[in-house]
């Protein structure tokens, strides 16, 4: 099957694009000390192209992921990095677990929390510590009274995590540099009161910042990054070195005066990062299943194919059935986007 | 099944509220008057209650939306009121219109897009025309062209379409109606060259501004309304009289300092209207899988439900599996989102 044979709209993945990405990320962050996140694609086969590269330990952000990868049978250390209230979903990730001998760490940040994974039967948890962005996580000098309490209720606290969610989007570096460290200083501090083998932190913006390491003063174990295996417009003006492997295929639909249109739309895209783009053209605005765009520069015909490349991949991804690899224009494999929902 | 026991974040229906909308919305366009657009919900069962009130055609964004409708058996007249170029998929709906006995009209504003249809099999179409929105359509001057090629392909041209969504949101009604009238005159400019049965055109926010009947001067056959069942933050600034039926219920999974965090998050919402709101409260931002906010005026307890209300219901609606219907606290039914996708 040919590319141009693809149903659209389609999120289509240059492989060998997305292969390189997974590379070079594991060789920056070999094994262990990269926790990839599946919340970036939200499927299991791709998860399992980065285990075979040696990440046997994930990052999720809801249970139905963590429940996909035990399934699939695709890592062997699963940390949900989320609060999580839902006594009966964790209930089921608890005995998934069990069952599949894997470890499923659930993040904590108050005695709700920690109320919910021990009714759960949850066995291992982490802090998960405000390092600095306004959202989940307990502040730094209440962390060992929480792993108390955890402990108190017969849960193993195997550490802490944090993440720095406010600085991936620093650009300039030296700063990025000094406030990362800031706020591992802080996870650091945490950690100190919390005990346990795991410093979990990062993204993608950040993942070169980070020292690996307890022995490190204020090193972490493992980062949790996602965004790099496929980048979008946004991560791309990084110029981290990975390459944008995704984009949305649609058709060109409709010509009339200077506008085109192709059949790429809200319904297909995230939007919280602003509009998509399309390489030399002018992208006027997305409606429900519609991108109106123009181009002085490109010729295009009706039925052509444009590839949209969408501001924001995460949210981009989880509105798709299906990731579509193509290799030099041949369709080589297609993975269904298994993790989606809660 | 209390609604504080659906697992969230949950599409959460007031049925009470719905039911009103529909009821008013049938009153005020009643039976084929009303063409009511399935892409605002993409839920047969939903559309099968439009279709109790009387409303028998409707209108469909996607071959999916078809497809799903007649395998559903809801309606008997649909209208794909989109510029479709894919022979396959076309095919699909013009079998399954035939052997179901349904009518599955094309909208057409190509040459092209007259090809795929004839090469598909489809027997019906209208001639989408450009009404003043920079989308599809052709020019209003090409369309008596366009149905001539299309008759000569052998199919048959039942009128013409024209949706003037860039007047949607004209808060000033004076305004709008002027504006409507003059956008309708095109359509009907185009009519006359077209001929057929079919003025179809509009949405819930000019939806009182049409005059309905081929024996007025400016008249429309139908109007294409959708987002009167939900209605969002948007919408409801228009105040026509419909209630916001559409929430997205989430649970607070955490409260540090001033801030609650609610695991609503961007893929759980349509984000390209902005922010969603919560009554009372300031949202400050949302990711992934979360929303972040505070309130001076109420006091929430971690493990309690708040109803998030998106800017956007149609993209929303479009990330979800199912829709939970609610009435007085119980949950009522559950429905089905089978229409999503392509």
């Amino acid at each position: 099957m040919k590319i141009d044979e693809i149903p659209t709209p389609a999120a289509v993945v240059d492989a060998s694009a997305l292969q390189r990405n997974l590379h070079e990320m594991s060789q920056r962050l070999p094994g262990s000390s990269l926790r990839p996140h599946v919340k970036a694609h939200k499927c299991t086969a791709l998860a399992a192209r980065q285990a075979a590269l040696g990440h046997l330990s994930f990052t999720c952000a809801t249970p139905r992921e963590v429940l996909g990868m035990i399934k699939a049978q695709v890592g062997h250390d699963l940390l949900l990095a989320n609060a999580v209230l839902d006594v009966d979903r964790l209930g089921q990730v608890a005995q998934a677990a069990d069952a599949a001998g894997v470890i499923a760490r659930i993040a904590i940040d108050s005695a709700e929390t920690v109320d919910a994974a021990s009714r759960a039967g949850i066995r291992d948890v982490v802090i998960d510590v405000d390092v600095g962005m306004p959202r989940c996580g307990v502040a730094p000098a209440e962390a060992g009274q929480l792993a108390d309490l955890a402990r108190q209720r017969g849960l193993t606290v195997s550490g802490v995590m944090g993440y720095e969610g406010h600085l991936q989007m620093v650009t300039d570096r030296d700063e990025a540099r000094e406030r990362v460290a800031a706020s591992m200083s802080l996870l650091r501090s945490a950690h100190n009161e919390v005990g346990g083998d795991i410093v979990s932190t990062g993204g993608t913006g950040t993942h070169d910042l980070h020292t690996i390491g307890l022995e490190h003063p204020t090193g972490v174990t493992d980062v949790q990054a996602g965004s790099y295996v496929m980048v979008d417009t946004q991560y791309a003006s990084l110029n981290q070195g990975f390459e944008q492997a995704l984009t949305i295929v649609g058709t060109v639909i409709a010509h009339h005066e200077r506008r085109y249109v192709t059949d790429v739309g809200l319904k297909a895209l995230g939007m919280d990062h602003g509009d998509p783009t399309i390489d030399s053209c002018n992208v006027w605005f997305c409606s429900d299943e519609h991108t109106t765009f123009s181009s002085s520069e490109r010729t295009l015909r009706v039925g052509d194919r444009v590839h949209v490349r969408p501001a924001h991949v995460d949210p981009t991804i989880a509105r798709h059935e299906y990731l579509w690899l193509v290799d030099d224009g041949e369709v080589v494999d297609r993975w269904a986007i298994d993790l989606r929902h809660w």
